[in-house]
C-alpha cells in the first residue's frame, strides 16, 4: 500500500496528513501558519511533513495551498493570505523533504478528494465549490483536474453577481464570494446586529455581546439549532449561492455540482433555498437535463486528501 | 480533397457552403427558413444539401443549428427560434441525404472553425463569443470540443450579470446578452430615440425616422461612420462584454477570447472599452497572465464551416 502525505495551507494553520490509496487518514499533524513570512512557513511545512515521515513510508508529498499555482504544479503564483508571490514553493521544499513534491490549488485538491473518494465519484464533469472564507473551486473533466490556460482557472467565487457590489478582498466589487460565505454570513450577522437588537438577540448572545464576534461558524451554529435570524441569514445566502451555481451550469454544463466547506455544515438550511434559486434560475429549465447538487461527503480534510492523491499518481520529480 | 458541407440553420435563413479541408467555402446555397413548421425546416435543409451534392463529391454533413443539441450529436433539446423540442433532426435528415450527418450548436460550430482555421488556431483553451441576436459561445480545450454534460455548456450568454435586470428571451432577467448583442444595441438606440431626439438624430434618420427600424446593424453602421451617440452605445456595451469576459476568465482561466459576430464589425469601437473593462475586472490582474482578446478572423460563414469540419473529421454513423 503506497501512502503520500498531503499539506492543506490556509491563511492560519498548517495541516498535514498521511493518506492510502483508498484516501484514507491515516495520521495528521497540525502547526500555527506564520503566515507573513515565506522562509518560516516553508520551515513549517518541511517540519510537519518529516514528522509524519519518521513514522510512516511515504512515496509523495502534495501541497494544498489557498493561491493561484503555475500549471508547473510548482510555483505559487500569489495567495491571498499567505506571503508567497511567484514563489518556487515545490523547490524550495523538495530538497528537505526528499521525495517528490506537487503544489496545487486547494479548491482543486479538494475536487479531486470529492471526485476520488467521495460526493463527485463517477460523474463525468463534476463541479467543487467550497464555501469557507471565500468560495474554493475545482473541476474535474472525464477524470482529469482542469485548471485553465495558467493554472489559475475554477475561481469561481471571483465572478461578479452585483454590479457595484459589496467590495472583494481581490480588489473587486460585487464578487460572488461575497454574497455566498463564511464572511458574507457573518457580515449579514453584523448588519443585522446594526438594525435590529430583537432579531439579533440569540446571535448576539452566542457572541458574547460581542459584535466583532459575530462569525460564519456562529451564524451556523445558531442556524443550526433554529433561531429564525440565523435561518434566515442561511436562506437568502442559499438563493445566492442557487442562483451563482446557475451561472456556472450556462457556463460548465456540469454533472454535478458538490457543495463543500464550514458553511456548507448547515446542510438543508443552505442546500434547500440553493436548489430552489438553482432551479428557478437556470436557464433552459424545462427543456434540459440539470446537474444534481449535493454536499461533499469527505469534510475538512479534502484538501489534503487530494493533494495526497494527486502528488502520489502524478510521480512529479522532486527538485 | 475530401468535401464536406456544412450547414447554418438560424431564425430567418439556412446557409449551406461545401467546405474544404483548408476550411475553405467553394460554393454555398441559401434559403429562407420556414421556422414555425419542423418538417419544412427539414425539407428546406435537405433541398439545400441536395442541390450542393448534385455538384460535388460530399463525404458529410455538418448541421449548425441555434439551439441545444444533445451529446448524441443528433437529438435538439430546444431552439429558441426554430419548432424544434427533443427533435431527432440527425435521423430525420440522415436518410434523405445519405451520407453521415452531425448535429452541432451553431456557437460550438463557430468556435471550431475558428480554432481550426482562424483566430484561435494553435490556443491551448480557447473561448469563442459571438455577438449576434444574442451571444453565441463555444469553447475549445487541448484540440476538442467542450459541450458539458449534457450538450448544454458554454450558454455564455445566459449568465446573469445585472439581478433583476433587463428580461431576456430565455425568461430570465439580466443575462449577459441582454447587455452585449445586437439585441442590446437596439434596445439601446431605442432608448436613446425616446430621451434625446438630438443626440439620437443620425441614427434616427438612417432609421428613416422609424424607432422600430433601429436595428444593431443600423448603430453598427453609424458607429463606423463616427457618430457620437453610436460610438457612445457601443462603448458602453463593450464595457459590459469586457465584465463578462473577465467573469468566464475567472471560471475558465481561457489563453484566448475570440469576439465574432455581426456586432464584432465595429472592431475597435468594441474591442478597445471591452479590453479596458477585462483589465480593470479580471481577478488577480498583475499576478496572472491573462487571455488575449482577439477579433474573429472566418466572418459569418465560420458556423457553416465549423459545422462541416466536425462532420468530415468524427466519421459520424449514418441513419
Amino acid at each position: 500500500m503506497s501512502l503520500a502525505i498531503g499539506v492543506d495551507i490556509g491563511g492560519t494553520k498548517v495541516l498535514a496528513g498521511v493518506v492510502d490509496e483508498a484516501g484514507q487518514v491515516i495520521a495528521t499533524t497540525r502547526r500555527a501558519t506564520p503566515s507573513r513570512d515565506v522562509v518560516e512557513t516553508e520551515a513549517v511545512i518541511v517540519e510537519a511533513v518529516t514528522e509524519l515521515m519518521g513514522r510512516y513510508q511515504i512515496s509523495a508529498v502534495g501541497i494544498g495551498a489557498a493561491g493561484w499555482i503555475a500549471n508547473d504544479h510548482a510555483t505559487v503564483l500569489f495567495s491571498p493570505h499567505l506571503a508567497w508571490r511567484n514563489e518556487p514553493l515545490r523547490d524550495a521544499l523538495a530538497e528537505a523533504i526528499g521525495v517528490p513534491v506537487l503544489v496545487e490549488n486547494d479548491g482543486n485538491a479538494a475536487a479531486w478528494a470529492e471526485y476520488r473518494f467521495g460526493a463527485a465519484r463517477d460523474f463525468e464533469v463534476a463541479v467543487m465549490v467550497t464555501l469557507g472564507t471565500g468560495i474554493g473551486g475545482g473541476l474535474v473533466l472525464g477524470g482529469s483536474l482542469y485548471r485553465g490556460a495558467f493554472g489559475v482557472g475554477c475561481e469561481y467565487g471571483l465572478m461578479t453577481v452585483v454590479p457595484d457590489g459589496r467590495r472583494c478582498a481581490c480588489g473587486n466589487r460585487g464578487c460572488w464570494e461575497m454574497y455566498a460565505s463564511g464572511t458574507a454570513l457573518a457580515r449579514d450577522a453584523m448588519e443585522l446586529a446594526d438594525s435590529s437588537t430583537v432579531s439579533a438577540h440569540r446571535l448576539m448572545e452566542l457572541a458574547g455581546g460581542q459584535r466583532a464576534a459575530l462569525t460564519g461558524q456562529l451564524v451556523t451554529e445558531a442556524a443550526r439549532e433554529g433561531d429564525a435570524a440565523a435561518v434566515e441569514i442561511y436562506t437568502e445566502m442559499g438563493r445566492w449561492l442557487g442562483r451563482g451555481l446557475a451561472n456556472l451550469a450556462a457556463v460548465l454544463d456540469p454533472s454535478v455540482f458538490v457543495i463543500g466547506g464550514g458553511v456548507s455544515e448547515a446542510g438543508d438550511l443552505l442546500l434547500a433555498p440553493a436548489r430552489q434559486a438553482f432551479s428557478e434560475t437556470l436557464t433552459g429549465r424545462g427543456f434540459r437535463p440539470a446537474a444534481e447538487l449535493r454536499l461533499a461527503a469527505l469534510g475538512p480534510e479534502s484538501g489534503l486528501v487530494g493533494a495526497a492523491d494527486l502528488a502520489r499518481s502524478s510521480r512529479p520529480q522532486a527538485g
